[in-house]
């Protein structure tokens, strides 16, 4: 384990891959095989699956599974019970007429989700995507297609609303080139 | 405890009816009086109540309560962070003003999820509903009625959007007796 | 601790503000600086963060996170995988790009969920809003906006759906001031 790592007493870190200040907090599981980053805050009662990688700085909220195939680059923000998935059309494994399906790991479609991106609170991220740098998605979103960096995308499917700022706030239809919140020009 | 089941040494299980072959796994509660079938999967943070059913070969992903009311028979998939319910119109017990309501068990409604359906990520269903055999939930679904065999649903409120293969595949329009993906004919 | 207070062996309830006669349960996580009342019910896999408030006879099901800046009032009832939000336009707080937003505490808005509301399983709350006394957020919900007393609210975005009783039941269109399930008068 990296110096400088927390993790709290009731979490289970069994990966040897964690970047120095990285916070893991109760009943989080970060898994062997699992790669997370430095400076990143894993939060309560989430789940990092063997095969998932989590850049420098992402913040991960609680009640999140990352699964393998899941990439979350640098300065991601994952709200609360926020969910991926890896599969498209899934059964359970253990039923004889769908062996055929995982006789290989074919089902597996990984989803990126780019630097500082942000999925809002009980999103759902369906998988074979990419979500832009610094797009935003909206609180219980359902996300079915790729989104553009620095979109704003909202509702069940997810559709564009326009476009934000680094900052987070989104751009105005008035002056949409720069933002009324930071002043940061585009 | 039946031979042959694995349990997390961090998730709790009571239940003296488990089924071999099938694993329990971190922060998993499995409370005394549920039964669980053989060779299933109970994931990470998942909650099976007193008087829940769960079938053989049932996969359940992180994050789900199975509350008592609800059957999943068996090779039933619930993804990650699905919610099922058990009560229609819900108060704190707690209140005074609806003791009444709570005296008996009137209030408890059960679903039945039956041979083979998928439940997809995030999705949340009703209570007192039946979902058919082999029928898929998109995930993100809030299902408010029942739903046929074979069929998928989508959306919020879940509406038809086609039927399924046993192999979890959409059958196509242009070819709706037959299945792209494996070949079974209908 | 309070005498009374049930926490069960695999909880972590770190806060000393704890009314009589409240359980929490297993993998739920109380903070210090969290003010919890008498006779609630917290419940598995949930999380009250230092600064949240719940009152008295509140139940919270499993998977819940109750923010710093959420307000409980007495005989609330929170449905599973319920997901409440405290910041509108989220960032990873360790990206220097956004370390002015979070000089300060300027981002967190309040919210308050009024006595004896109902929010429904698997619904999401965003931030700065009041939910009235009585109200019901039906499942899977996503609510954006402040919501009337005895308002029931459906959909993503939530919209006003008819009116409820205290018991929890709809008011019908046909006798809007008397509940036909309880015969309380409006």
């Amino acid at each position: 384990m990296t110096s400088g790592v927390f993790i709290h007493p009731q979490a289970i870190s069994e990966s040897p891959d964690i970047g120095d200040g990285t916070r893991i907090w109760a009943f989080a599981h970060v898994m062997e095989g699992a790669k997370v980053g430095a400076n990143c805050n894993i939060g309560e009662h989430s789940f990092i699956e063997r095969g998932a990688v989590v850049g420098n700085g992402v913040t991960v909220k609680n009640g999140v599974s990352v699964w393998e195939g899941i990439c979350l680059e640098d300065y991601v923000f994952v709200g609360p019970n926020v969910v991926f998935t890896n599969e498209r059309y899934p059964r359970a494994q253990r039923n004889p007429e769908v062996a055929d399906r995982y006789r290989t790991k074919a089902w597996l479609l990984p989803t990126r989700i780019r630097e500082g991106a942000s999925i809002g609170a009980n999103a759902t991220v369906l998988c074979g995507l990419t979500i832009g740098r610094y797009a935003v998605i909206a609180a219980g979103a359902v996300v079915v297609s790729d989104v553009d960096d620095f979109q704003l995308v909202v509702g069940t499917p997810a559709e564009p609303r326009g476009r934000v700022c680094i900052c987070g706030v989104p751009l105005g239809a008035q002056t949409p080139g720069r933002c009324a919140a930071c002043g940061r020009v585009y």
